[in-house]
Formats: C-alpha cells, sequence, structure tokens
C-alpha cells in the first residue's frame, strides 16, 4: 500500500466528504473509517493505526452527536480539541478528518432514526434511553458518506460494539467492523475522553472498576462461573470505593448480550459507574479458553 | 446506453444480487432500481421502462415484505405470479430480478429498523402504525444490497414516496428518488395489484375515488380553495356510493404533507377508502399553475 500524505485535510462540507470518497473507490482503493466524537486519547489512534494499516485510505470523523446525548446529559461540557486532535491524527497516516456541523447532519426538520430493537434498552439503555438510536442513528448516516470498506470500533463500548454489529447485519450494510482491544492507562482504567471530567481523587477512585473486573477474572479463572455469584462479587468490590455510585454492573453471554446460557464459555463482565457526576463504563471478557 | 439483453437472471442470495450490482459499479455503469412486492401492473412497468431508459442496468425487486404488514392485514393472500411478472419484466429491459425470501431478509433474531418519525403515524398510518417503519426499514435495505443510482416509485403511494424520500435526505443515502405519476385503468381507476381482490361490483364502486379527486380538482379550478370545504366536498362524493366505507379523506401540503397554510399554492388530495375487505388508496395533486 503505497502512500504519499503531507496533510490531513479537514472537510466539513458533506458533497466534499462524498466526492473523496467516490474517487478513491473509483481507483479501486480500500477505505478504512474511525467515527469518534473528538478529544482524541490513546484508544481512538489505536484504531487509527489498524485502519491505516489495513486500508489504502484513512477517514476520521470528529462529531460530538446531540442525538446520543440526552438533555440532562454532558453535551455542552463535552470535551473539544481540534487542534489537539489534529496533529494526534497526522502521526497516524490518516488523511481526512471529516468535521461536519450539527446543521449539516441534522438540519431543521430531520425525523429520520435507526433503532436495534431490544438491545438498545438494556445495560446503558436502561439509564441512557435514546443513546443506542443516536448512536446507529448517527453511524448510518457517516457510513452512507464516508462510504468505508472497514469502520473501527474500540471494544471499550462492548454494547455500542455489539449494536452496531447488529445494525449493520439486519441492514445488509457493505461494510466490515473491526473491534479493537481496550487501551488501557497504566494504572488500569480505561482510556476515555470522559477521564477528563475527574478530580484528582475521583481519579484515584475510579480504578477501582478494572480492578474489580480483575478480581471477577480471578474469580472465574478458579472455576466460579455461575453470573450471578460473579455479578455480586464485582459489586461488592466496586462498593467498597466510597467515591463510586454503581449504574449496573452486568454479566452477559458476549454473543448476545442477553443472560448467558447454562454451558456458556465466554462471559462478559460489564459495569456503569458514576464518579461524582462522570459516568465512566468498563468491561472485560473472562473465557474457558484463556 | 447500448444493452446485449436476451434474459432476465432471477437473483435470490444477497451475495450475487452485491455481486452483480459491484461488478456493475466497478465499470462505472448507472444502475436503476424499482423494490416492487409483485404482481406487475402498467403502473410498475412504466417504472421499469423510465428506469431502464436512465441507467445503463435496471434491477427489480420482488419481495412481498412482511414487516410492512400488520398481522391482521393481507400478507398472506396478496397476489402473487412470479411466472407472469418474470414474462412482463423481460419486455421493459430489465436485466435482474431480486427475488429474496424471507429468510434472507429477515433472518431469526432479525431486531433493526428505520423510522421516520411523525410522517408515519399520519393518513395510513393511523389505520396502519407499523407499516411505513416496515417499507423504510426495507427500502433501505434493498438500497445497500443492490446499490442503485436511482430508484423509481410510483405517485400512488404518495405518502410513502414522501417518506422514502425524507429518510434518504435524512440518512444522507446516495440515492436519487425518481416519483412517477400514477397510472390509471381507462375508467380511472388507480392502478393497484390489490385490484384483483375486488368484486365485479365492488370494481365498479371504486371508480368513485377517481371521480371524488376529479370533482375536488373542479372546484379548486372553480375558486374553492379552502382544505377543510375541499376535505368536505370529497367525503360527501365518495359517501354517495354505499359500497365505499371511507378510512381517511386528507388535503395536505405536498411539501410538507402537514396541514396547508393560508397561501398553499399547490394541494394533496389523499383519500383511503374500503371497498368490502380491501383498502385502495388513491390521490391528486391541484395546482394552481395548471
Amino acid at each position: 500500500m503505497e502512500r504519499h500524505v503531507s496533510t490531513v485535510e479537514i472537510v466539513t462540507e458533506l458533497t466534499r466528504m462524498r466526492d473523496i470518497s467516490q474517487n478513491w473507490r473509483a481507483h479501486n482503493a480500500q477505505i478504512g473509517f474511525v467515527p469518534t466524537m473528538g478529544y482524541l486519547h490513546e484508544g481512538h489512534l489505536s484504531l487509527l493505526r489498524q485502519a491505516n494499516h489495513e486500508n489504502d485510505h484513512c477517514v476520521v470523523s470528529i462529531f460530538v452527536n446531540p442525538t446520543q446525548f440526552s438533555p440532562q446529559e454532558d453535551l455542552d461540557v463535552y470535551p473539544r480539541d481540534l487542534e489537539g486532535d489534529h496533529a494526534k491524527i497526522k502521526e497516524t497516516g490518516a488523511e481526512v478528518i471529516f468535521y461536519p456541523t450539527d446543521k449539516v447532519m441534522y438540519p431543521p426538520g430531520y425525523k429520520t432514526y435507526v433503532t436495534v430493537t431490544e438491545l438498545s434498552s438494556k445495560l446503558c439503555g436502561i439509564t441512557r434511553p435514546t443513546h443506542f438510536r443516536g448512536v446507529t442513528t448517527i453511524v448510518c448516516k457517516l457510513f452512507n458518506i464516508v462510504g468505508p470498506h472497514r469502520a473501527y470500533f474500540g471494544q471499550k463500548d462492548a454494547q455500542q460494539a455489539f449494536i452496531i454489529k447488529k445494525m449493520v447485519t439486519d441492514l445488509d450494510m457493505d461494510v466490515v467492523i473491526r473491534i479493537l482491544p481496550i487501551i488501557r492507562e497504566e494504572d488500569g482504567l480505561a482510556m476515555s475522553s470522559r477521564n477528563a471530567y475527574l478530580s484528582p481523587t475521583e481519579r484515584r477512585a475510579a480504578t477501582v472498576l478494572h480492578r474489580a473486573l480483575q478480581n471477577g477474572l480471578e474469580l472465574f479463572q478458579q472455576g466460579s462461573r455461575e453470573p450471578l455469584l460473579l455479578q455480586k462479587a464485582l459489586q461488592e468490590f466496586i462498593s467498597q470505593e466510597p467515591l463510586a455510585r454503581i449504574d449496573y454492573v452486568s454479566i452477559v453471554d458476549p454473543d448476545t448480550f442477553l443472560e448467558p446460557g447454562e454451558n456458556c464459555q465466554t462471559l462478559l463482565a460489564a459495569v456503569a459507574v458514576f464518579f461524582g457526576q462522570t459516568r465512566l463504563i468498563d468491561n472485560m471478557t473472562y473465557s474457558c479458553d484463556e
């Protein structure tokens, strides 16, 4: 895959983005795509590097998508840093930042939504009932504009990744979805743009998520495979941290996101916990094969 | 546009349909697409001929889409005639009939739906609350499989056409939607596959729809532009036919499908009426320019 990249183009117009993509496709080039809300960390950059490695061209979108926030959530204060993101993206080899305005993506009178039923109302969907509808809608729109061959998402948002894969399968979208591993800070905290909200004490307390998930893994490896017992162990572990307020602790079958069956060989432990106003999520896969 | 067509290929597999389409696109050919539920009449064939005329290749799909029928509707008895359709399609120059099974389109565990909010719960959406969700979902899926440059729909299903155009705009789909005029029988009845359900007396009674719409047009041309008065006139006209049972008579702004504003220059009169168990729809545009 030859490449002659000197600059990253910031594209705000939908028609320009489409032209770039159609020109690449007309030359039979493969397009990798990483949709983000910006304020990029190593997790995002790992997706970009992989997208760049597996495709001829790589597009990253930066769009803080209003339809996946509820009115009482952090849309207005969500961290933004285009200049910093631009510098980081340059290093990955990506060629285009698609950076549309709200008005381009949701003009007045906008009415169309993509919903993955059932899955969108579990786990994160309980406290955030319209969240996944916003995610699937914007991802569908971005795929239609960017026209990627492969799109990259992080395992940190496990339910999001699962729902997007389901949407792509159900709607017969011609895009390969690649899910890459969680990238963590040295002390185990999963990287997230929302970590920027944490006070120093909250930041220290937040390491309890990874420690709890690791503790659950050890129990699993010692033979404790009963989902309800694992769930209880995780809940108790997290509850020992006074700054942690649990939203949910769930043990699901990672192939269905439903309650695990009797002989389920692999379990997904997924947690959502508030530290002050900041809601963080994390997860870990427990597998008999490993 | 040169063409060497000898046979029409009937494609049942999604992957085969995608291969054909991608091969055409790789040769920079333009693809026209006509989604249908089969049992083709002159209305459908007019779409096929136009699609063939405006594109290098033309695909027609035949799929009686279960998600746009409610449990008490006519899914099981909806008329089917693949052999007859095949013969008619041959004459139009279309090259591919995409003819998938229910299982290919909606495998077990299917969960994803596309909804155009507000518009889908008016007019036909009142008696058929899940109908348009089924329509937009299947059209989105078919577009993703067939990958057309242009897709063709009939004005007979005016609300459907409007909702599909809205979906395509909102979801940034790269498809041009072409809406072609209603094709009528000699006595004015709009062509519909459901006309096959009518008994001879119901068939005669059903001409009241076009006569009522024509009567409304004459009133409009004589200066009667008040939506409520036009609506009342149409209702009274149709009510004179004892076999007609009105579902709705609506006068809307064709650019919004909402109540027309004070100075609306163009009105759309849309009707849905039962004759026995058979529900027929029809519409006419009343314009000051004509």
